[in-house]
């Protein structure tokens, strides 16, 4: 069944284990990669891989392949060009962490692709086929873009690519979802580089005496330099933004220290906010394909994706922390599940 | 044998920990705590504890006890009160997280105590006796302080009851740990909280969307905002410059990331320093009595704490990363190991 057929390129961290984790759910999978590292590694572990990325994008127009683009942002417009030429109208994703830049390069090297921008919210410092596993993706949120335009079966195929991998989809715009990860995920990568140096301006007694706050600030400052450059550098805007809202704050918690010694409204909304974090953690539904039984306040309804307006419905129940829980993708039928502590208004059925 | 007999005041996480961890090593241990949950806890758990600090304090005029404060910052002042009633020549420590109050409290309310400073750096966002355990100082750095005038003969008996917990011993002056702590201890929690801040303020999405890198940044912003408040305010001219230097650098990639669109310097010295403390953590010490046999680059040396200028000299092994893994203490004698890769002299035996 040629729906359920991945063609991966890049196999990193991200890509190796989409790569692992759907075979491990049926998925018939094959890859490319320019490492020839990794393709070594994938080979090794018993996966049909490639290092001519040509050749596993020309295979594509024969068995309509999903093509997924699990490489960094620097090299998604490279790939896109070999597309253009092997397979201008596949079915096509990616798991680049700046959903906008990629979506403006597929819309300008290859408009006939049926793309849908995804993002699976998983990751760890190291990276590289070695550092992937089959269960990178098990509980985490995997952002599926809804734009006006996408094609609803493509969109409950990677859907269904989501949920067998043991992720949650959560949807939204490439907008918003470039706004949301400049504040949760580049941002914290700003600021662990910027605790680590002051750290390291202490000398050895600082590094002597770091311990776990310290630790836990600093961990994704192990990450790969050139892959954090390459997804803050690829949202600037955004970042810029949620770079000056940190200064903003951390200038206020500054002046407060300065002037009266206090720091109460810095630490108390920051306590407040990840409480909110782990809340909506919590709320987050299991992935068994029914809603989760958190004893968290839950809404739940379905949504056919053919509907008219479908995909702004979808954007804005994004916005209010709904997620996707299961796809009857023969009538391209989302469930859709939110124990958020902030009620939305379920989709009829 | 009363030179291994604790008197802990205060059982939440750090004390409770304290009292387990001792026992097992052999200490005669007891205990007392404002809270009744925590002495009640205690007590379930087969410790001999009060919640008459009072009462505690009164027996160490007979069992000359070593007198430790695990209480925070703001109710130092207080047990101090009771001390000078009862027992104002004690063998006294503590480990609260800024060490220039606490000298100057003992100095000025209790000056005939022979107290040495301590700061074990373990923790967790958790707190009370219930979130302790025998093993917390496994592997940590314990700071003892080596202000001139410190009783070397007490100054053994604490670093020998940090290394019985399994911690080894960072040797520092207070004015030095109160740096090097607001760099690696609370400006994490300043900009945990700040960046939990700032994800929140991304709404439900964001919150949906934060995944490794959220979760690490704002761990410790789940702490009791109390707690996080007393050590921070308690540290307020260190703590301020660290912020300084945090908006410096915060600043400058806000500047570069606006102008030219990269994030080289930031990304690339953030990096550098994570790998500088990694070392730095793979090469303490493990704590077997014995010099580490990490590969890395040693240094060993002993150290006569009675000789004239001991402390000085233990000030500035510690500003070159000196930890002690050992004690001689009935010649007060200190076994000494570094192995940050920046050599140190080691002391002639």
């Amino acid at each position: 069944m040629s729906e359920r057929t991945l063609c991966v390129i890049g196999l990193g961290l991200i890509g190796g284990s989409l790569l692992r984790s759907a075979q491990n759910a049926g998925w018939t999978v094959r890859g490319a990669a320019a490492s020839e590292a990794d393709v070594a590694a994938a080979r090794h572990a018993g996966f049909t891989v490639t290092s001519s990325v040509d050749d596993a994008l020309a295979e594509v127009s024969d068995d309509d392949a999903l093509v997924v683009l699990a490489v960094p942002l620097p090299a998604v417009v490279e790939v896109l060009g070999v597309l253009a030429r092997c397979a201008p109208r596949c079915r096509l994703t990616d798991v680049v962490s700046v959903k906008q830049p990629v979506a403006a390069a597929v819309a300008r090297l290859v408009p006939a692709a049926r793309y849908v921008g995804g993002h699976p919210m998983a990751g760890r410092s190291a990276s590289g086929w070695a550092a992937g596993s089959a269960t990178l993706f098990r509980g985490a949120s995997w952002m599926l873009g809804c734009d006006d335009g996408a094609d609803p079966l493509v969109w409950a195929h990677i859907a269904q690519l989501a949920l067998d991998c043991g992720a949650h989809v959560v949807p939204a715009g490439a907008a918003d979802h470039d706004a949301a990860v400049a504040r949760v995920s580049h941002l914290p990568h700003v600021l662990a580089a910027v605790l680590a140096s002051v750290g390291a301006d202490g000398g050895p007694l600082a590094m002597a005496l770091g311990a776990g706050s310290f630790t836990d600030g600093t961990r994704v400052a192990a990450s790969a330099p050139e892959l954090v450059r390459a997804m803050c550098e690829g949202n600037r805007e955004a970042l810029l933004a949620a770079v000056d809202d940190a200064l903003g704050r951390l200038g206020a918690a500054r002046g407060s220290l300065a002037s009266t010694g206090a720091l109460e409204a810095t630490i108390r909304a920051g306590h407040r906010a990840r409480q909110a974090f782990e809340a909506a953690r919590a709320g987050a539904p299991a992935n068994t394909g029914a809603p989760a039984n958190t004893g968290a306040p839950e809404n739940t309804g379905h949504l056919e994706l053919t509907s008219p307006g479908a995909f702004g419905r979808l954007r804005e129940l994004g916005r209010q922390g709904a997620r996707v829980t299961a796809v009857h993708h023969t009538r391209c039928q989302l469930h859709l599940s939110s124990s958020m502590a902030t009620p939305w208004q379920p989709v009829a059925p």
